[in-house]
């Protein structure tokens, strides 16, 4: 790839991914520069602000190509990440020019203006290492030319003993792991849960009065009404965000000063209370510093434990999508007891052929994120001593849950949910037909003719209402006067 | 517990599980005998076969309980390889008294009729060594009781020396695993399997002729026979009994002959061979050696392997009982196209109300073999160097996937799809008020007629012909013949 | 199975097993009674207390055998609520000796007294409504008893009116959910996590001074002590504790008052409240009625969350056994620097041969609970409008992890936790070879000349000390006083 | 995003992703042209060869952005459906014009050379409908542009009637997912696997002659060499590559022919087996119509069969890749029987310390195609009657999971497994220390005496020879001649 920055515009130049691979494509580079690192000197894309260390993994780990780089808001959170540390740093005598200029090209990590120099895949080394070297020599190169240097040089910013000054891989990768998903659960998961959950409560407030037939075993049962059901579903969500938030205390705590082992090593006393304290200045979320850093290093609970509320989250989607495609199914052939809103053409011929394409996105979502959930079990439990080599992978997965159940959330609120309509005619066809309702009958008739009513209702295909009349058990005003559906939706004498 | 036998009977005096842990019952034994091992000596129940170790393991791994005891088919297959085992070692040369009382004893355990004797739960040594030393203790033990010595002298038959000789548990344990599969998948799953396919292929056939709307996105689509849905569940079980079997290859390889590390250190020249041709010859299945013993010890794959296939036959179930109790729906408020079978009450005063507990419970069974299967993946995955020491864990949720499959799917044969009724009238009923059949308009009125008559009957609720009639389009007589949802069933000329 | 009572000890008749399958053997029961329900009579065994349509069940559902019957603590439950429902019963209106003599069968069931008499499997009614019956007429019968009735007369006590009043299978089985699991969780699993932690954190204490090499990415890395590392395991079990006690909010809202869809019909008005009350006085927890009873019945994202947190468990145990049984490798060949309990013979010849066991039970058991938790997710999606119907496979498989994490969890800490050694010897000699300590000379003879120590060492075997004394860079005296390892870790000037 | 193409170059002109969110990068195209569908009219980016049903589903499914699209395999198999059904169609009377511009157009797509044509997320419509159409779409204008026609006229070519001809979204998708992955596998993932294998073999075979010390339950046990150990690993690929192809006869099956329900309503007869055949020519793949359309487009077992085949893959892989780096550990305080290349900087001053980075990132992509694998057969197991749709998400994670498999393999082989080095002084060292070798004494001295010489050993830390010597049991050339590890590989007499 090939580019230039025109303001806030880029242009690129790419050849057609079919005929290349992804080094090939290096090849067209036109200019190089030398930079290097212990094992010797390696050419880098001149117009690239990543070292040596960088350029080694795209070599190494070519796997999957750019759909497997590491995800958006990690490095954005490697950006808050080092930003923090320059600042604590200077507080321990970091030359503030150095400093300072670091903090600006962090910022611009945190902005996503840079997230072109990042180009490794999540298939690297365990500890998420050849990112944080990613992150160091981007903000080196950026902090040199900031400063007026020149690009590989490490003058006067170097990559591992300015941008990585007191922090290892080992504690910045988890950190960032923190940092980027609570920033996501923050700012995007939550948000969008809640929206959902507000629309689907709002249409349970407005279809408070549709009584409709319950379904157990998806077979007729009493009535309840659409809008309890639909309380069902919310609430279902409300619970889904208290479970989210439930596990925050344990992802707001932070690697951070841990070094490479967990004891500190190289680390000014106080510096891991410090980030910690500056990362939540940044984020403005109430990060704090992790009370075991062996433990913070060598496992990954916490993004285990978040995952598992996602997983929840999806078993709750997955039901209240597939309701409402059965509620919805038909036209004329399902249940049909709600309409969904026609957001593309179903069938070009047929009518009323609305396709619930919401539903079915976001159920694959949901179907993905148990996956992910899964990969991220096994990857939690894989550590070994003082590291889990499983980093890249598990934040990759939690990260990937987190976006789509957000985005789909938000596509299903907007595309679906606002949009449902209850076709109430049906809904109250279908429940009258319903056998269900002969237990009205039980204190009028007693128990036997009720039963007889049924029974012949169901072997001729009669409503109620038809078979008790030819019994000549009751009238039909008697009959409307004493199975009344509205009677039925609660505890007894509440009615 | 305590107990005698008469015959075939067994007498058993037990006191209540719920005051008493396991390890308790053991003090009501009146009796005990002295057993020892290179730990020391250890008291051990007087009328009991096992020994020393596997009195240890008793009291070392008090975990779960008698629930959580080898699977039976694992034990009698102990049976089985030691049976083998004595048959070689004679040919090598143990004494022929021995090894025949040794068999004679390995013939009670392939018949169960020792099961008591193997007391032990799966959670213990990950290389079952507990268990098959459980298997070497009461086989020489019931061995000597036949040849009139005392129990626990291990004299004129050694657990080690005579039952195990030759052998390891590392190459044991294995090799019951794969033995006990295999005689599980062919003597009851497959059996199992085809009688489930043969009914549904049979209402397939049945349901010829019942011409029915088609649904997709649960919307309603083209028609189908009723026979046309069943063919296809008769075709994943079909497909999902050649899946079974194409794992089975590598499940006939046998550990056998590997001892400790995959050397076959201890054993004789053509051992491994000869056995797997012993244990082919009892249990009539194609075993042969495996072509590699390291991979054979050290790894599971073909564990692995054949719960992936029960994984799919679980996906299949899933699909077909999902659909059936979708389709018996109802009874007035559901699709209603077909009624199960009525088993048990299901509502004391609504007829008809028949819950379709047999597909409850095959997809319960079917959710419980995919959480199986992924305890076996993490399980297989975990081996180190020589030895996985996950086997106990990974052969009882094979053998758990089997038996519980292989049980429901004959339950769900025998007490739901043989009952199956098709509700032909509903059927037809639901299947004319579709506007789908529209399509079979175009080539006599149009594209655009056709689609103004589908509107209105959408709009109005009508069906298509009053809709068309009330148009003045064509007559009752023309749609009749030319909407015949019969000639909808295939490609153009075959109808 | 034909049994008698003697007080507290049973007797029991059992043919093999392998012989006969279970339904068979109630042909061998001598005697029997008539019950009776809607389906109709029924032969039921004379010493039991169930009736009809548990009968029924028994024949409908020939899946598994006996070790998939329903787990204890949900039968137990059972009997909590139907004594509670009882009591508040009472309070509206049932006769109080009906009452009495329900809550004194009741509390029978609570005790487990009457095990024997609920013989279902998990694979029934997805509902669980025959576990319901199944509670209903053992209750009914045992109150009957009591009473001086006849069994099976449903007079004086009635399983419907009477020990099933204001209730539904579908918020009585939930209800007996929520209610086992939390009880387990409170009674055996968080004791057992909590013994475990204060085992590992008593050795992390007294391992506090032991400095030892640090592992990462399995390679020699800075030291820590082995205290250190200890300390991470017991902060991964303390946060686990965390984990499970934050999903409890929700496990501890009871679905008890919904009956059949949610509206709770059929009861009367604050009847929820009320026996959530006493379900709390019965247990000491501190239940409440479900703020929506829809949710309650139709999903059971509670169960999924709680296992979720499990998951986190038993990611954790992986981690922390893997690492002590890597660590206690050898005796000559693995790392060595730890000595596990030899609990069990490893090797008849070879003495420090000691499997560990424990961990390949324990981590056994991890995978295990990481798969019904695959179960549970799967089951938890798949609920359909107003019922989840895989409460049977979803309780089985939380109790089953609560069970054997809790167990595994007591044997591990008694049986290895506490006997682990260090061997101070070994762990000091191989941190003395590592090449790591040379980070300790840069600030002495600065990092030109600590590279060329360590180069050579690592070139001609050598130690640290060797090269540069070798290389003429330092004295003995000099690198004794300059490479110490206890000031390595940690932060700067704390040390 | 804005581009000229100039020849085979692409010129792109981007904003930076952080700033915007995709829908609003449309609003940057300067230049548009209508389009049409059922729905109305839509506005496209004139320089795009999609239509309005890809444009609406841009608008629809806003879900993870670009990453998140279709995967390309999939993209170019559409191109191969279409071109085979354009040349049977032109057998059934398709104007020859029209079908060989499709050609042209379709043999585009198969080259990828249209792929930013293609801008679907797999989070839409669970058949792909939109992705179909997106195909007919692009086809459609690509081949009116061909023939000089106005782009979005739909004339002389239309997208549905013409390039869709004979043709439903719900055979296509499904057989563009067969056909997809079995080019994958064939193409990328069994060379792959097969080159990963050789290495292995070769490893093993050039270390035949290197005996070291077994471990089990990770104890020192019995010798075996080097080549052993990874002719293991060798056997796990070559089964692994087995059980690939023997789940490929049943993804050779193709949908297509079955049109929207499986009866292949509006194909003529035998064109799903005249196109099957054509596809089959196109890829040289032995492709054949599958026996039942009614099973190929409601169910996707064959995907969740591959997928599990895939699994086992993984945890061979998780199993080989974790003794690598065990194998490998050190320098100084691991095992350290092997070295690993090194491929970066594992740490500045540390010669030796390499991390085994490629065995970290192909263990990460073992647990994410375990993962893949649950989101798969929760997904397949959705289906519900005449279509499954959660099709896009299946074969995005096959498609995944094959990948990243081929790709992570390719890596291991060439930057790992090939640069293998067995360390023969260390692993001799070490085997020489172990206790293990004792029972060469046995025949010679006696166990009494030999398990004397180990205790002591053990004891005081000696060599097996230190101790025997001491005893006084035998001399040092007798322990030479009678301790031979190179006696202890095999059966008995084999040696």
């Amino acid at each position: 790839m090939f580019q230039y920055i025109y303001g806030r515009w880029r242009i690129i130049i790419r050849i057609p991914y079919s005929d290349l691979n992804f080094l090939n494509v290096m090849s067209f580079q036109q200019k190089y520069r030398t930079e290097q690192d212990t094992f010797g000197e390696i050419q880098v894309p001149a117009d690239r602000y990543w070292g040596a260390q960088t350029q080694r993994s795209l070599q190494n780990f070519n796997i999957g190509g750019p759909p497997e780089r590491m995800p958006e808001p990690l490095i954005k959170a490697f950006g808050v990440v080092k930003r923090a540390a320059a600042t604590v740093n200077m507080s321990y005598g970091l030359d503030p020019k150095i400093g300072k200029a670091i903090i600006q090209a962090a910022d611009e990590v945190i902005e996503g203006k840079l997230l072109d120099h990042f180009p490794l895949v999540v298939w690297q080394t365990g500890s998420g290492t050849q990112t944080n070297m990613n992150a160091n020599e981007v903000i080196a190169n950026r902090a040199i030319e900031i400063l007026g240097g020149q690009l590989g040089s490490k003058n006067p910013v170097h990559p591992n003993d300015h941008v990585n000054m007191s922090q290892s891989s080992n504690d910045t990768f988890p950190t960032a792991m923190h940092v980027s998903a609570s920033i996501e659960i923050n700012n995007a998961l939550i948000p969008a849960l809640t929206r959902l959950h507000d629309a689907i409560l709002e249409k349970s407030k407005s279809f408070a009065n549709i009584i409709k037939i319950g379904r157990t075993h998806l077979q007729d049962a009493t009535p309840l009404t659409l809008g309890n059901e639909f309380s069902g579903y919310a609430q279902q969500l409300a619970f889904g965000i208290e479970r989210v938030k439930a596990t925050l205390p344990r992802l707001y705590y932070l690697a951070q000063g841990g070094t490479a082992v967990g004891t500190g090593l190289n680390t000014s006393p106080e510096f891991d209370v410090k980030i910690a304290a500056e990362i939540s200045k940044i984020t403005g979320l109430p990060f704090q510093t992790a009370p075991n850093k062996f433990e913070a290093l060598a496992a990954h609970d916490a993004i285990v434990e978040v995952s598992g509320a996602l997983n929840v989250i999806s078993v709750s989607i997955m039901k209240i999508a597939n309701d409402i495609r059965f509620l919805g199914s038909g036209p004329r052939c399902g249940l049909g007891e709600i309409s969904l809103p026609e957001n593309e053409p179903g069938s070009s011929i047929m009518p009323g052929k609305v396709n619930p394409t919401q539903c079915e996105a976001i159920t694959m979502v949901a179907a993905q994120v148990m996956g992910n959930n899964a990969a991220i079990t096994i990857s939690g439990s894989c550590g070994h001593f003082e590291l889990n080599v499983f980093k890249p992978v598990l934040i990759k997965n939690l990260l990937h849950s987190i976006r789509i159940l957000s985005d789909a959330s938000g596509s299903f609120t907007n595309n679906c949910i606002v949009g449902i309509k209850a076709n109430e005619k049906r809904i109250n066809e279908i429940m009258k037909q319903s056998l269900m309702l002969v237990t009205a009958l039980n204190p009028h008739i007693g128990y036997d003719k009720a039963a007889a009513v049924a029974k012949k209702a169901h072997k001729e295909h009669l409503t109620l209402k038809e078979s008790a009349i030819q019994l000549g058990i009751l009238t039909e005003k008697q009959f409307d006067e004493w199975v009344k559906p509205e009677k039925m939706l609660g505890p007894k004498s509440k009615l």
